[in-house]
């Protein structure tokens, strides 16, 4: 399927294997009824790992309400988490990261406007595999899951950090 | 505030009660026969988290022996990890931040040059609570532990961190 106007490509074309898109679909599928909840998860997972990445977001650094109960960070929390999942599910069909143009464009200049750094991003992956370790049955995690989900992050930061650099023209 | 020639003191006397040293005092005699050990699972962990840390450690960059395997790696391991629990159980009774004036120099001008980021040091502190939790007794693990070994930990990283700071003289 190629990418038209409303796609974003990473560079060269992403190798997914059909067991990774398997494992990948399988946990998905349990994990999106649930999604507001995880997703919470997997934030507050990143900001116990690094506090200090709660000034990256403007909505957390203007605010008296306690972490876990922001409302907008409940909302920020979700749609990044299923953006994600959803990236990681049609990766293989698709043979590339696929978000919508316009949400990896503002992705791309808001990261490199807050100066977000590599050491976020790994942060934010390592977040992520643990989040979705403890929402998946502990008989379906696996190593080569972990590797599923881990690769489909790497594709999608990849296609950010394109994003993050300053326009050629 | 006198740092004497042996001694570096972090802004400030530090707060640090009984009971927080009999946390760390005790989990500490538990786990100091396997320093080494435990060390080196308190720098697996950090590169599990953030892999671009690797970078950091010539050591590292410049050696094709898996990371596992590092003999390097393991020496520089347990070495700041006793560094880091030394500190922290000497908290209380010195009332300041005990290592050696010459390696706190030392280590605040190394961290200064390879550009050690706030991000880093978070990912260094929630591996070593990481580690520690796993390396004592579940039932002696508590908020109240990890609060403590949480506290020692801030203490050296502000009085590395000043370390790092441009000399003012």
């Amino acid at each position: 399927m190629a990418a038209n106007g409303s796609n974003v490509v990473s560079r060269g074309a992403v190798r997914f294997t059909e067991e990774q898109e398997a494992l990948v679909l399988k946990s998905w599928a349990i994990m999106k009824n649930d999604s507001a909840h995880i997703g919470h998860r997997f934030f507050l997972k990143i900001f116990e790992v690094a506090p200090s990445a709660r000034q990256l977001f403007s909505f957390l650094r203007n605010s008296d309400v306690p972490l876990e109960k922001n409302p907008k960070l409940k909302i920020h929390a979700m749609a990044v988490f299923v953006m994600t999942c959803e990236a990681a599910a049609q990766l293989r069909k698709t043979g590339r990261v696929t978000v919508r143009d316009t949400t990896i464009k503002r992705l791309g200049s808001t990261h490199f406007k807050n100066g977000v750094s590599d050491a976020h991003f790994e942060v934010a992956k390592f977040a992520l595999l643990e989040t979705i370790k403890e929402a998946v049955p502990a008989s379906m995690w696996s190593p080569a899951m972990k590797g599923a989900w881990g690769e489909a992050y790497d594709h999608l930061v990849a296609a950010i950090k394109q994003g993050m650099k300053p326009a050629a023209a």
